[in-house]
């Protein structure tokens, strides 16, 4: 509790902030697309597609090179490593394409999660070595923002202190070495949608979770106004039978963030986890609709609930490409409009339905 | 990090909610006369006037009596134990008079200060022993609030990890104990005035001391929507040489607050420390002033900064009781602009001047 | 976690460290006779004896009285607050009875426990305030030393981390404040037997108690080398079916407390919690025999296990109180022996024989 | 503080504890020869060597080809990455050669250290990614230990509460991976020795620092036994003026040992740091002779202290060989004798005199 400590430097803190703020522009958030190679054959398998880097990449494409109108709902993209360095058929790097739309590139710079020796399978995140580095060198080609997740399990007994404690120190050591560096961290810690648990108990997980993530925060004095934070919506378990309605959901969501989140943070971006395109949407929709302030933007950083569709539609096809990019683009209007509670639900019908994209919470 | 824990249950979450919503209502404050007897006296010999309890009981009348449209600008007042047992010339219970104008009374529970057997001459308050039996009392008696104020000093190794860690624990410990009784309890970390550190440093301390205490909070399960917290302002020591501009003082009040404290807190009531009226309700003008959003209402909760001209202007002459009472009414409505930070410095002057009523910071 | 902080000075350290070595010096234990009356009344009621002041002093005459060769047995007494001032019928203060066998006296000065609030029914102990004044009289009329309980309970759920982090700053706190007043403080954090948890999980607890306990003291600069920890033995819960040997009860004991608790603490006093005399004895003899470097005594600070017998024997009659007293010199004994390894299971008989004294853990 | 969790499996305890327990076997201790290429570029330097890597193995030959005699006074051996895959002149692994004298390898697992973001120029450790599996390969390859190692610097305001719990968690987090791999961790919290500050306030830093690793290796569920202790030696700052006695240097180091280290751990091997050969064994003489119980082996894994004189003696050339190999011995023998406090100051002396080996404690 060392209360002789320093903030960065006000050039670094406007640079910053002013980062943090354009990822949460009103009506606009993340594509999330940072998933592993590994992640994306698991995707890519659901339609038949080989997981090669030039599918990838071609996926990638169609992505990126969607109208720039999806900018007015877009703020950034999460690329994974691989990504940074490819390129459309004409050569220009997937970053120039979006920076053209005024979009910001973000990167995933955590690696495989690790066990925590004497839990009950309760894992932490590597990735810390060399950051430094890494970030510069993403600063240098363009990277505005970085993810890193962390994951954490309801059962009888998780998670537990130890998984907490040891969590919410590994984002705040990320946190820091991304803001020595330029980089705004997007602070994931996932709670998982995995478990028997109701509404209620994971509403307690999350809080506590949280309330660690932000003390960890302040002991390792980083500068809240140049973070995000990216936190799982609160549901009940993946296992659980009782049906929910997305204004419990929205409820329970916002009073844990509001029990926890300090105002400094300029915003929140939900995961979508498990869900399908439009119960995600729903949810964000109900969560802007909780009659309590919310002193943050809380907008969508979503990954499957914006391409279930887009895959589907795509199937690997060329001649699918035109079609898949308008999936992209109703997807992303209809969460612009979640984000600022004016989604009707119901009102936009993607490709893929009420589809889940459910893969093990923990490859890499 | 247990994440198995109880709220209170629906109708003592409504309960106390309620009471803090209503005690920072648009435009009001508090009136903190929770002097300790002791403490009392030093305010009465200033104007000389014997410390007895009846001169106490007719000074608190010349309050408490003051027209009703006071109510507009005061939302409570906070009683010391003695105060409760008063009554009005005419027989009418303090706590009656107050609940007929709509103003709530609160109550000061903790006790005597002790020092930290180890520490740089660091303190911790008492006051947890039979506290749930004396709540409960004070709840049958009228009270809906009350108030238990902690001190932390600025020095070079202070304040230390010890003072910082038990002092955040006694705080849950009381609020824990206030809820459960029905009170909503205000929290008062107050980071004394003392010391020759800058406004940097004092924004440093608060910064960590309130992350400290909102950790504890979260530790011992309260229910955040039904507290207040009342904070110092941040402000250079008292001992610096600096001149400072509200500004400045308001920037860094509202950024540590911002960095610290969620939402789901109704209200932030600053207190007024050793500073004079006017110099308190400029600063608290300037924290309203700010333009971050602050989703509390950031309002007072002021002892001395109420009172001195109360107290120049009385006298302990009964001829004069009109016109003290008219001062209390300016002060309150311009701390009430203040509060909503609508305030022009100098508008409002008082019989005390520029007077600061600088005490003992650890009398009892 | 500052660094600067100050020890007691060398002359409190002495007499502090002085007290303690005197109570753990080998073959000794400590009789704890710190029932409150309400407790008292409960163990008169067993032998028919009416709970009046008069009967609790007549019984703790006979304690007392015994033979000045106990002192071989017993370095301390532990009384309640009455005791204090009770005499014996020659009107000699017990205490000075005490003094001229050799023998010390200690003070409970811990008060009734209080519900955590947000808790599975969990608890921690009240009496800090004014603890030290009670103190610094307690030391002036001939206490050495001080005692504190503090009650964990083994659930699915708990202890949690709320009661194990409140429990451990209290006993941190009451420590400082008894050496402040020169007298040392005897730590114990009792685990409760009550539950269904096996002895593994128990020995689990105890391991997380104590490193928090200890991490407390600390936090709060504890001078460890006057202090005393009065932990549970490790076993099984009450209500768990298996039989245990008392060399696997003694073998996790011993591990619990050779992973937490520092050298530096001079002795480990256990409390014999349900336990029947012979039962308490075989432990405290199996855990002497663990052949595992022990750097603590660790010896007795038995209540129950040590009156079972004498209240059998004395059954309220005059004429049986040499008889009562022969039963307290064989008990003490035998857990002299046992404080050594030395103990043969079995060799010594009380009259109350595998009797076991069950109270409600929380009664006060 | 959750209770459920779970120690490795008895027989991997076993293989732990046994190792540890080798390691500090009466009379031995261990030759630390981890110096990285550029660190031990700075020692060759010293006698005119070029830095190659076939210098650095011809040097590191010659103290793995000592006499076996040696291993009567080394336990185990700390290597670098590097000189895990150099072998003898004739060809034999440098494992290999000690596991012929029954001497133990272990191996430097960490990295780089990178500095804490907003700390006052405080640091912690990298290397935690891909250490199990790295930690995998070397048990393969016949290491039995591992060693990590973190800095902490004292000055007006450090170490900070930040760098205190940063390098607590991450030492635990190595010693989790260690023991989930088969190696013993070696947990080497290095308070530097740079610094005005005297013996008191390095003392209380120590106690500080150790208090927190050890609450965190219990967060984190470590299996003390099954781990060594690395710590400075408590002495005042290398700027400081005063001169220092070693008795009181070695009272200082075991008041703080004795007051944070569990006793499960078996054994506390200290670093020279920049203390010249016949000083580091003056001091672990004293620390062996400080007539308070001391439940671990205090023994040496000396770096510098035990290769001054061999540097100096070999010169770089080949016929120095046998001469260094005795400056080793002699060395290493009397470094035993203090390890059991039977060493007499002045009795053995090395070619290196009183030299000290100071480099910048942040090189790598």
């Amino acid at each position: 509790m060392t209360t002789h400590f320093y903030y960065p430097d006000r050039e670094l803190q406007d640079e910053l902030s002013c980062i943090a703020k354009g990822l949460v522009a009103p009506g606009k958030g993340i594509l999330a697309v940072d998933e592993t190679s590994s992640q994306m054959g698991k995707r890519l398998e659901l339609i038949g597609v080989e997981n090669t880097e030039e599918n990838r990449r071609l996926y990638r494409q169609i992505l990126f090179t969607t109208d720039a109108k999806i900018a007015e709902n877009i703020s950034g993209v999460i690329f994974p490593p691989e990504a940074l360095h490819q390129k459309t058929d004409d050569s220009v790097p997937f970053a120039d394409v979006l920076r053209k739309k005024g979009i910001l590139t973000g990167i995933k710079v955590d690696k495989q999660f690790v066990a925590l020796f004497g839990s009950e399978d309760e894992f932490t995140t590597q990735g810390l070595d060399d950051l430094a580095a890494r970030c510069s060198q993403y600063k240098k080609e363009g990277c505005s923002f970085a993810k890193w997740r962390c994951v954490l399990k309801i059962s009888k007994n998780t998670p537990s202190h130890q998984a907490i404690l040891e969590n919410a120190n590994v984002l705040a050591r990320y946190a820091a070495t991304c803001q020595s560096q330029g980089l705004v961290p997007i602070i994931n810690p996932d709670i998982l949608a995995v478990g028997e648990h109701d509404l209620d108990r994971c509403q307690k997980v999350a809080e506590t979770v949280l309330a660690a993530v932000y003390k960890s925060l302040n002991d390792h004095h980083i500068f809240l106004e140049g973070t995000l934070l990216q936190p799982s919506i609160v549901t009940p378990g993946m296992q659980s039978q009782k049906s929910t309605l997305p204004a419990d959901i929205g409820l329970c969501t916002v009073l844990a963030i509001r029990r926890t989140v300090p105002p400094a943070v300029p915003g929140v971006m939900f995961c979508s986890g498990n869900q399908s395109e439009e119960e995600a949407t729903v949810n964000l929709n109900a969560i802007n609709n909780v009659p309590l302030c919310k002193p943050w933007a809380m907008t969508f950083a979503f990954d499957r609930a914006l391409q279930s569709s887009v895959l589907r539609t795509w199937g690997g096809r060329k001649d699918n490409v035109v079609n898949a990019q308008n999936e992209l683009i109703k997807r992303c209007k209809a969460n612009s409009l979640a984000s600022i509670g004016k989604y009707i639900p119901g009102s936009v019908e993607g490709s893929a339905g009420t589809e889940k994209l459910i893969f093990d919470a923990l490859e890499y």
